[in-house]
This record gives structure tokens, C-alpha cells and sequence, in this order.
């Protein structure tokens, strides 16, 4: 039997094996040769392009999106870019792969910490809330969206578009969020409360299945910035005697934290906690995608190649250790 | 006994008598004098400073802001601006006074359209609407706010800031907003459903009593689009089966209405008809301020003077008849 | 003898077949086997890429971009894309090939109302127009550019670029404008004179030869609105006693239409017609372009996919038939 | 007698006398002692506020603005600006005044250079134009509109806005584009056309009688770049046989020269001579803001107060001569 | 003798006292009874205008801007703004006047925490850098300029302007910034020094004596940013062996601290410690003005009244202490 | 032996022969057949592309970028785009290949005038400066450059990209800029200054090699308008009794001619000639980019194919030869 193929991330032309991946895209399209399938598939290091030729008839019907797959063939170079081409390929039976060494979640990118320690830390976080009515809500939010939460991508791309990326933004931001507040006097609780609050729409905005991250009607029509605000209306409806006035401030830092209008805010910051918690999610999304830039490999040792998004190149610090 | 004085926009100066008023604000000032009061005292035509340099210890404390008031005194130029002296005051006795003429409504600034009419036909619009899921949501919604919407100003300035401004702005746009519907072969009920909900957070957002228009602080913290999105919403969920794709609809024609990001909306128009009514709100709020700019007086026939906010001079239009 | 091939935007790979095209574009190119022949062959439904591979020697000075060709081949992919390999064309010849079924509308991307009902439409506004001077102007005008205003299309890309494109975006505006002036107490016929003459430039911005569009000398240095002046100039002048604020005033609608400086237009609207007219114009060509989008077939049939120049994805509406 | 007082720009308070001015604005107002005249007198070297408490009712009908007085009174300080207390004044009867001293000139803002010294150098520029057809354009259009390019300000406020600022700024731009077209091997007599044609249409959208500056109905509704546009097509159709392409470059140089659209132009710059006349028109438009800001004084001498058009504070250069 | 007036943010009408001022402007005015003195006197708590009627001939000299004044009067409303109407005057000598109580912190605006302490804070900060090369850059550039870091203020105005401006804000940076980059796994020692220098140049753009804050020839023709860079360099180039990467790095930061060149840096952020440098002190300066807003008094005890600048009123926390 | 192949820019497929070129990029990439070559062979009219498919492994390290190659081979079309099948490749040798016409400036793009020409156009232009001090500084800047300025181009792309561009850049600069200088009555040689000082921190932003250009790590750290201030201050410092008033006045027109603050200046300019010199430094990068474009041929005789960066067609000018 043919070998295990290395991750998608290492994988060179020319190497013969099997693997085990999701598949996030099927077309089926017509070539020179007739019908063929063009694949996606993923593991958590990234995509392939894989391509069946032979037995197209057979095997289009077998598997959809969404469907972990064990795939069999030969990599090689296709105008540039590496495909696999594959020479067989089954849906994946759990039980029996499992003894194989499949794990769904070599299939799925995801946070690079442990999903379960990030939610013990929230819990922690949530759990030293001194204000009673707050604390209360902040759990039963939790509690009712837990699966999720520990689950969601916070974005389909630019930023923490990968699982558990929601919550790993959610609590870089509980981190920086209060620290901040400290240092301003300011409240760390609304805004430790506003960091979990803030993106809580995306459970509904975005449809996250196996790694495969769409938007939902909800989420074209309505979006997540008002979508959260419902979240947070009914989560507090839900709590006897719940403040009016916290209700009303837990909803504004959900509408402002874009920070302006342009950026899709509604109302923009009009507390200091809502200025604080604006910053941090701005700051947050803003390095998170200069630290994938800097690992893009190039020539130079200090300098990355030019990122069009952020429109320059970035600096990767002194090469001789000093500062 | 002296005589009623004209409307507050065609007093002159050096008249000498008695009218009602409203009061929308006062304050205790410092003169050269010692204290005295500063009034702004409205008719249904505009605003009057009011001033009362005497019995200030006694008066200052028998009325409030909000209240009308019966008042007695000479009009004169003070630093180049009108204003009244006053020589008595007291809060109006509603059955006595309207005997000699007293009524609300010659207190605060209104539509021009009686307001009764404009009800009727909004009333028999929603009547002809065919779907009925949409039909009874609209009554629903309409019966539940019937007072507020029947009052409501639909800004605290610039366009439509008086009694009634909302409801002749929905009505505007229910019916350019459905013209250009059926031109276009659009839904023409979800185009005036739009209407209606479009500012209905605004019921919220801003608070109205007596002529006074002030932001409440789910005004300053949420705003009425957001606002607007929570009444839909609860309405929606108050009609059993109410189809939820319908429900979606209505929420992004309040949150897209002002048409882009940077106007404000959260999300932006994706459907014909949030188009539609994007392109009507902004048509009738900018051509409620063009009417207004249109009544300002200047040396020249054709042309009014500069109007700031427009950034530009308005054309009367031939003045010789032609066109 | 070969079958007739179906229409451009049916066409599938494999198919042998013969049928009449518009040439609108023609290049010489170098390839590995040497010399051939890149067209772009179209009829009403849409473009096809033609290539000729052999006898080009011959073939290559036997027509012209711009003419009518009967073409005989086989479709097939390349590089992903559709193109039709010819085996052998020659010049369409009117009188012969009407047997055969040649019709040149068949060629030509059109509006999809048929041109004379429309101008048919269009005659009967103008003659309801009550002011005498301007219903003469109006006369005049479609007189005097009968032949081109039947014809040209509105723009070179992105909306209404098709033949009598122009007609069909005027008679619109025609019909929302004047619905929006009736509403709003405007003069409708002035509104209507607006979305006359409005793009009446066009005609010489742009030359339009058998379905190929592309910008005159003129259209580049002048412009069209420039253009749309000087052609609403010469007409007032041509018009004995005719008012002169008249002519200023369509003037203003002309050089007003895109609504601001930014977008084109070197004076802003001053008049509620320019208002309204400028807003029907925005209005209908956006409409033109999500009509456009809205007919993109994708996977999802609530939504159409991503759409670059409108910046989002658009609603096709409910689904199960509410709204 | 009393003594003839100094020129605006000189006039202290407390100084009685009389002297000529140009009354170029005159409001009945309403005071505490009634009614009375507040006037804008102005003479070559700037505006004074006059005021004429006593004899109104006489007096006020006694003269119209745009109209020559001879004005007797005492300045003073008034809310802290200048101000001559008017105690008589007549109309200027020329024959009789001019023996006093009386010259219209004296009271009209004008360009610093003679105007007749800059009229002979447009001439002799415009006679050194080797190409037949545009010498006898440009001959054509100086003949055709002399009486006005000789008066004619550039603009109502900001740059160049008195008499002989129109010619003033063209023969500027005539020079530095002449300049920079040499250096670039650009064609030197199209862009002296550019400078002669490039705001020929202030001419109709500013009338200018007496040193008061307005806007006309074309200036408002079709603004000075639509106005010369006709202005240069009509001269060249005025032609027989003028070249058509050299026509429509003229117009694209007066459509062009504000350099882009969202500062008016709707085309922009498409050639050499296109671009360097848009570069001088604004670099001449800014220096001369930047001049006239120089001369305000201040306590600084190396930098001027702040200027808010300008946005900032202007350097004089080095006080000690270098440089 | 008259008792010691109240610090002017304390100050009534119709009080009669003396106190000790700083003179930050002196305006000789020409009134209706002649000459008078129109001064700014300056304490801690902010300024007042004080007016000298009499004996001006003889007053006007004996003191000069930035002077300390012993001033005695009485304080009156004129205008609606309260003035000090000055009996007697006379410059402050030290050494007796400290016997009644005068200080010069007195009379000047200061940072709310004593200098000393957020010195020694700053020094230990810098203590605690454990790259050498480093330290001594930042013990090198306080050493220097020590007397100055000590006093500056941050700005003219705006936020952070007034005595130990620029500190408190350096402090402020230093410690969220460090914050940030401990979360994120930053340079904190990179971050802390970016705190430090990123404003140096503010010691030459701006001047600051006595409390009176203005611009210097070097600071309008080259900056604060491009001074801070030659700072740098030149404290750089001082110390041997200089690492050139750190060099290059310092400098990065103080040219890249406004975030993006909109802003006003040359060049924009390229370093992790970069984004965040940019952040915390765009941060700071924000909150620095919503905080100075939050003292704005209105009648609305949970929200200020519309600020200006900032566009918005502010939310000042929920008035029934939850949260 | 085969011929020499002619200049890449008149270069067709199907040509056999030799020459001689600059590599400035050599990567090593895995095609269909292997490992092969794809180089970029440059010459003084433009860069070609290169593929060495054969003897890989031997030549792959026989030379490197930035390196004068004498290359053998066969050009073709692959995927519509030249290139040059290399059939042999060595490295120059200078001695023995001059022999057969090797010349270094035949393989790197250079400004079209002899640079000596312009050095010494620059060098008389200095030498007429009558101010001393100022002479002395350029004279001690262009000393102390003049390796670099003589090679330097303007920039990596986009303008004056080649040998010698920044000096054909800085001469063009101070011939326009002294001329409008004298029309304006401006000082000549300070703006003669400025076109030499502007962009003379690009010989640090930017690294030269062999026509190969890249940004260094303090071009993309500090950029070259602070390098370029850091440059003039250490030329002032070198020069004793400069005057300090003009060393600031030389900074701020470094730091000043990118002409605002969102185009990358730190300061704005605040004096004429600063104005003037952002004028001619946009101008002069303006008309580069136009002039180039103007080279793009195509169908029109009349305009230029679409330019993207310009977003517009450009005019070549009347074909028939007036104006």
C-alpha cells in the first residue's frame, strides 16, 4: 500500500500516497479529455487542488462539500500551481479510519491554542465579574451559545477565519481590553463584557460547517452588528430585573465597536469603554493579519514581500538580536 | 385690556399686547441687573426670545419648560434680534383660557396636512395590501404605536422637526416609493411595508412632548435604526407563523434605508426594492430642505440666498410663467 | 449540410454547426502553428470568441470588423473558455441569406422592448406636453435625432449598452420622473423635457455601428454633457421667441444630472426638477445593474454571487413566495 | 470746510471729513432709535461700514447702491470695528467732482498692473501665435469681448476679485504655461489659448458693473466653464474653415482646466497642454491667496497668522536677507 | 485691604478682591473713552479677561506678556462673559509676594499628577530596559533634555495642553503601550522607547514659557516628527557602537507614530510595535478630549452636551451604578 | 556563428542569434520537464524574458543577478508572450567582449539625454547662485553625491525609473521651477535649491545596482523625505556660519513638495517657493507618466489606448497638423 501523504503545506510534485481531507468545493467541469471533478481539499495546514479524471461518472455522486474524504494519488505542477491527481477516493467511516489515525480536526484549520484551555479562560474571566446582574448575563450567554462559541471562525477571511477563531479574538480582546481600562480607570467589566458581546452576531451572520465558513440569509440581510444586538436584547429580557441602563450600554457597545459609520457602526463610540473596546478590535484584526504576513517567506530577511491589502511591506525586526 | 399679538413670525417690533405660548425653554441668567429670565416661548410659527426682568423671584418658579403659558408684554430689538419683555405670565388654565382662543395646536409647529387625513390614507393604503402576513403586521404595528406615530416629529432638525413630520414623511415615501415600484415591477406592498417601518425606531430614538424634540438615551446609545430593527422584530414574533424570510426582508429595509455605510446603515441595499426606498428617503429628506431653503426671502426673485447646509444658491424657477 | 448552431448564450462544447454573427473584432495573431485569426463573433444574446486557424492567408482580408458573416465550426474549451473553431465563413449577403433565415436585429444585443413602441411612448408624452415652447422644442428635438435617438445605446458598458439602450433609460426616467413631480408638485414637464434631453450628448459621445459602441474624438475631449449643452443650445436657438429662462433651465438639467460635482457634473441640481431628475437617473441606472446582477445563476438561489462593482451580493427575494 | 479723509486701508478713529466712495451695499435697518442706513462704502483699497442715523427718511431714496457718493462724517470704533457715523452725503456729479479730485478709479478695487499695459502685452502675445486659424481665433474672441476682458474680475471672492482680475490672472497663466510648455516641447500657442479661452465664460457668469461683483442666472444654472464653451464654439463656427480638431481641443482645454472632476471639470486633462494649463490655473489661483495672506500683519514677522482657508500659517522667508 | 479673590474657575460677578496672574496676552483697544488695556490673566484653573480703564497711559508699560501680576478689581459680566475691571496693578516680586501665598504653579495649568512622581516613574520604566544599547539611548535622551520633558506640555491645544502635557502622555503610552506588546509577544522594551521618543520633537516645535505655549520657526517649516527624528539621530550617532537596525527602528517609529501619512507620518507602520505605538497614542488623545468632554456640565446628568469635535455627545456611565 | 539578435524592444519570434544583456532576475522553478531557468534579460530599450531548459544543473550557478550575460537562443511565443529559449549563456567578459560591442549602457535603461550633459547643465546652474552661502551648500551636496546622483533614477517604477532619471528629474525641476519663480518674483535660487535638495534622500531610499532597483531598510523605515532632511541638516552642519534661517527653509522644501499631508508630507508648505516647487515636482511626474503613455500604440491614431493608472485615454494631438 501507498504511503501517507505530508500536509498540504509541505507537500512537493511527483510524491505518490493517500490522505485523509475535507472537501470544501466539487465541479464538475468539461476538459479536453470530457468530464472531470475539481476539488478543494483541505487539511489544517491549508488547501490542495485535486483533480479525478478517470471514473468521473462513478464517483461525482459519491461524496458532497462538507464531507471528509480519503483520497489516493500523485501530486504534480498544472500551469503552475500543485494539484493532486487522484486515482481513487471513498467517503471517510469515522470508526474505521479512526484506527488509521484520522482526526476531523487535522482536516479543519483552526486557533493555534487549544480550544478547550481558551474557554476555561474565559470562564475564568467571566467568573471574576463583581457586578452581579452583569456576571449573570455574561454566563447565561455563554452557557446558551457555548457550542458555538467554541467552534466559530470570527471572520470568512482577512482575519481569525479558521475554528476557534471567534473565541481566540474574543479573548486576545477581554486581555487587551481590560488592561486598558486599568490603566484609564475606566470599566474593566463592561469592558471585558463588551470584548464577548461584541462580535456575538456572527454565530448567526456566518454558517460554519467542518471548516467550510458561508454567510447566512440573516447575515447578508441583517449582519452581524445588528444581528448581536438581538442577541444581547433577548439574553437580557431573559434576566429578571435586569438594568435597564446596562442593557442599553451592552447594546451600544455592540453597534459601536466598528468605531465609526463608515466602518459599518450605526452609532459610533460614545463612552470611554466603547472607545477602548473600538481600539482593541481594531488593533486585534489589524495585527492579526501582520503576523500572517510575516510569515510569508521572500527574499529578504528583514523585509516581507509587499502585502496589497495593507499596502506596504512589513518589517520582521532587527536580524542581529539588538532592541 | 390689551390685544392679542400677531404670530411670532410677523411681529414686529414695539408692539404691545398679549398671546399664548409654549414654553420650550428656560433659564435663570445674571444681568447688570441681577437675575433674570431668558425664555424661548414657540407658536406654531416659530420661536420668540422672551425676557422678564421683574418679579424674577416670584415667577421663576410658577411654570416649567413644557408648559403654556398666557403672556404679557412689549416686543423690541436687542442686539439686533426680536424680543419680548415681559410684563406678566402665568401657566395657561386650559378650560378658561380657551375661551379666549387658547389651543395647543397655535403652539407647536405642525405638518401642513391635518393630521387625521394623513392617518386615513395610510390606514387604507395598508389596507390594499394583498399579502396577508404583511397586511396583518402593518395593522399590528400601526395599532400598537397609533399615538406616538399620529405625533411624531421625524428629526429633531432639518427636515420634517415638527408634529406630524414623521407621518408625512412615511406617507411621502409610501407613495413615490410604490410609483416607482410598479414602474419597475417591484413587490410595491414590501416597498410601502419599508416605509412604514423604515424610521419607526425614531418613536424611540427621540422623544416629543409638547413641541419639544430631544434625544432619549436609547437614542444616544442605539438609534433608530437599531430601534427600528427590535420593533420589527417583536412584532414579527407576535403573529403566529409569520413567514421568516418576510421577517429578514422587513429588518434589512429598516437597516439599509439610509443606503450606505457611511450614511449610517449597517448593511447595505440588496434587494430592488431596499433600493427603491433608499433612493425615496434621501429624495424627500433632501427635497423637504430644498422646499424650506425655497421660502427664504432675498433680494432676488429667481434665486435664494446661499444656503449653507446645501452648499449651494436654489432656483425658483422662471420667473416670466414659461416651463 | 451542417445545422444552424443555437444562440451565443446556449452554446455548448461539441457542437458542429453554422450560423450568422456580427464581426466586432478582429486580430491577427502569431501563434505555434503561425498566423490566425482571433474574432469576436456576436448575435443578440451575447459574444463568442471565433477562431480561424487555417486558410487565414485568404480569409483574413475578406471582411472587415463590423460586418455580418455566415460561419461554419466547431465549439470546443480552451484555457476554460468557450470558442467556436471555424472551418469557413464569408461575408453575410442581405438578400441571399434572408432565405435563410438572416435577420440582422439577430445580431445585435437590443433593449427588450421593441424600439418603435417605445418611441411610439415617447411621441405621446411630448405631445402632452402643455407648454407651447417647449412641447416645439421637444418636437424639434426628436426630429432632428429621430434615426440615432431610435438606435444608440446609453453607455459604452455597465448599463442600458445595447441598442436603444438610450430610449429605453429616457422613457423610464420619463415615467418616474413625471410620477415623482406629480407627488411632489413639481413641473412635470419640465422633468419630462429633463429626462429628454438629458443624455441627448450620448449621441455624439459615443458611435454606434451595428452593435460595436465606442467613444468619437468628441465624446473624449468634450464629453457628453458638454455636448448635450451645446445640442439643447442650437435648438432653443432654432426656436423663434423662445423663452430665454427656458433655455437656461434645460440647460441646468442637463449639465445638473449626475447630481454632483464628483460624479461629473460642473453645476449641482438648484431647482426641485434637477433634484429629481438627477435622483431618477441614479436611480435607474443602479436598478439596470442589479437587474443585470440578479440574473446571475449561482449555487445559492436566495443570493446571487459576490458582485464586484456593486460591492455585495444581491437578494433575489423570498423563495417560498411571501412579500 | 472739513479735509478730504485718508483711503480705507489708512483711517483711524476719531477723524472727521468727507470723501468719495462707491456705495456698493445699503440695508435700512431697524435700531433703537428707529430707523437708519447701514452702508458698505468702498474705495481702491478696501470697504467701510458707514451709518447714517439722521435724516434717513430723506436720505434713503436719495441714492442706490452701485452708485458714486461724496460722503461727509466722523469714524469711530462700533462693537470693535470701524465705522464712519454719516452726518451728509450726495450722489458724485462727475463734471462738478472731478475738480475735487473725484476719479472712478479711486473707488474700485482694480488690479495692481495698469490695465492698458496688460491689454497691449495680450495683444502682442496673441499676435506672435504662428498657426493662421487660432491667431485669428484668439484675435476674434479679444475683438469680440474687449470692453469686458478689461474690466472683468476673476472670481467674486478668494483670488483675483476686482477689476482687471480676469486679465490679470490670463496673462499670468499665459505666461508661466507659455513657459512650461517650452521647457516640455509642448505645443506654446495652444496653451496660450488655453490661458486666453480657459475662463472666457466668467464673463457671463459674473456681472461686474462698478466694482460690485454677483452671480448671473447662467452663472448660477450653467456656470463660467458650460458659458465658455459656447462662447469658444461660437467663434469658431464664426470662422470659415476653422479646423474642427483644433475647436475641439480648445474646448477640452476650457472643459479641463479645473484638473479633475470633483473640482468641476467634466473631463479631465487627456493632453500635455491640458495638464500644464490646469497646473498654472491652480498654482496662480493658490499664489495669489498666498500673497494676499502675506500681507497680513501680525506680531510674527517671519510668519503670518493663521490662515483658515489656507489651513495654515504662512512663512515670510528668512528676516535676516539670506537665502 | 480687599481679600484674595477665588481662582477664576471659582469666580462670581460682583466680587472685589486681588490675586496673583500670569499675563498671557496684553492688547492695547481703542474704546469709546479712549485707550485700554484688554489682558488674559492666567491661574491654574484656567483664564480670565481683565480690562484696565484707567491710569492706561501709565500701566501700559510697566509689565509684558508672560510676567506675573499681583491685580486687583472687581469682576462684572460684559457681553455675557465674565472680566476682571482692574483698579490697580503691578508685576509680582518673588520674594516679597511669596510671603502672601504666591507660587507659580499657581498661575499655570498643569498635568493632575505632580511631575516629580511621573518623572521617577519614567526613569524606572527606562531602568528596567534589559537590552543595553538601548538603555543608554533612553537614559542619554532624558539625561538631556531632563528641564524640559519636565515641563512641556503636549500640544497648543486640544488634549494634554498645559504644563507636564507631554509627560503625563509619554507616561500614559508607555504603560498601555508595554501592555499591549506583552499580550501580543511584542518588543516591549521597542514599544517603550517608541512612548518616549515618538514626541520628543515636540521640545523644538513647540515653545513653552511661563505657560504660554506657541509655535517655533522650526516648528511650522520642519515639525515635530521630522525634529524628533533628527533627535534620535543625533542622540544615536553619540553613543558608540550604536546598533544601526536600532538606529533605523527608533526613527521608524517616531516618523510612523500618526498611523498613516493622512495623518501626517511620512511613512507608515511597518513593525508589530509600530501598530501598536500608533494605536496607544491615538488612543490616548481621544480619550484624553472624552474626558476633558465627560466635565462638560449640562442638565442632562448622563450625557454631555454635543461636543464639536468630537462630533457626538457622550454617555457618562449609568446613573444608578450598575455595571 | 549566429548574428546578433536586435534590442528587445524590436525583437520577434522565430529569431535566431546572440547578445548581450543584464539579468536582474534569475528563479529556479519546476516545469512539465524538470527543473529549467526562467531569467528577466534586460537592455537598454526594455527587459525580456528567458528560459534555460536545457544544461540546468551545470548553469544554474554560473552567474547571477546582476550580472552582464552573453546569452545564445531562439525567440518564440509562449502563452502570448515573448520570450528567448536559451540555448547557451556565459558571463561577459568586459575585456574581451568589448571587442564584439559589449558597452554596460546598452543593458540598462537611461535617461534619453547624455547624463554629462546634464551634470553639467546642473553644475552651471549652481554656479550662477548669487546668495553664498547657498552656492556653497549645493556646491558641497552635488561634491559630495555626485557618483550617486549621476546614476540614480527618480523611482523603482512608475516615473523617471532608469539611469540618470533622478537628475533628468531634479534639471527638468529647476528649469520650470526658476522659471515660475521669476514670473512670480519668487527667489530663484531657493527654488533652485529645492529641485536639487527634494528627492536627494531617494540615493539612500533607494539601492542601484546595475539597473537593477530596490527600496534599502532605511528607504523603507525612514523613507526618503526624512533621509533627505537628515541629509540637508548634515550638509548645513558641515559649513560654518550657515545661516540657520536658511537651513530651516531647505528642510521645509524637502519636507514639504510632496505638496499635503495625505501625499506623504509631513508639513505643508508655507512659502512661495515651496508652493511652487510641489507644483513642479507633480508636474514634472505627471507629464513623465503621460508622456510614456503617449508611446502606447494602438488603433487610434488619435488617443492612446485606456491608461490605467491615469484612468483616462490620453490625446496625441490634431492629426492634421494645426494648432
Amino acid at each position: 500500500m501507498s504511503v501517507r501523504l505530508p500536509r498540504n503545506v509541505k507537500l512537493d510534485p511527483d510524491r505518490t500516497g493517500w490522505n485523509f481531507y475535507l472537501c470544501v468545493r466539487k465541479d464538475l467541469r468539461i476538459g479536453k479529455g470530457g468530464e472531470y471533478l475539481a476539488l478543494v481539499l483541505q487539511d489544517a495546514s491549508g488547501q490542495l487542488a485535486g483533480r479525478v479524471f478517470e471514473n468521473v461518472e462513478r464517483l461525482k455522486d459519491e461524496f458532497e462539500t462538507g464531507e471528509f474524504l480519503r483520497v489516493e494519488g500523485r501530486s504534480g505542477i498544472h500551469n503552475g500551481e500543485l494539484q493532486l491527481v487522484i486515482t481513487s477516493l471513498r467517503r471517510v467511516h469515522a470508526a474505521q479510519d479512526e484506527a488509521q489515525g484520522f482526526r476531523e480536526e487535522d482536516c479543519v484549520p483552526s486557533a493555534p491554542r487549544p480550544i478547550g484551555d481558551m474557554w476555561s479562560e474565559l470562564q475564568a474571566l467571566v467568573a471574576g465579574v463583581a457586578e452581579g446582574p452583569l456576571r449573570v448575563f455574561l454566563h447565561r450567554l455563554l452557557a446558551d451559545h457555548e457550542a458555538a462559541l467554541r467552534e466559530w471562525p470570527a471572520a470568512q477571511q482577512i482575519h481569525h477565519a479558521y475554528r476557534g477563531g471567534l473565541l481566540e479574538h474574543v479573548l486576545t480582546m477581554a486581555r487587551t481590553g481590560t488592561a486598558l481600562a486599568r490603566i484609564y480607570g475606566a470599566r474593566e467589566d463592561v469592558v471585558l463584557a463588551g470584548a464577548i458581546v461584541h462580535d456575538i452576531g456572527k454565530l448567526q451572520e456566518l454558517a460554519y460547517d467542518s471548516g467550510a465558513i458561508s454567510y447566512t440569509r440573516d447575515g447578508n440581510l441583517v449582519g452581524h452588528i445588528a444581528l448581536g444586538l438581538v442577541l444581547v436584547r433577548d439574553t437580557a429580557r431573559g434576566i429578571a430585573g435586569f438594568p435597564d441602563d446596562l442593557r442599553a450600554e451592552l447594546e451600544h457597545l455592540v453597534l459601536s465597536h466598528h468605531g465609526s459609520r463608515d466602518r459599518g457602526s450605526p452609532v459610533e463610540p460614545k463612552s470611554v469603554e466603547a472607545f477602548i473596546l473600538a481600539a482593541v478590535d481594531e488593533l486585534d484584526a489589524r495585527l492579526h493579519q501582520v503576523r500572517q504576513a510575516l510569515q510569508d517567506e521572500g527574499a529578504d530577511p528583514a523585509f516581507t514581500p509587499w502585502h496589497k491589502r495593507l499596502g506596504r511591506v512589513l518589517y520582521r525586526g532587527p536580524q542581529d538580536g539588538q532592541g
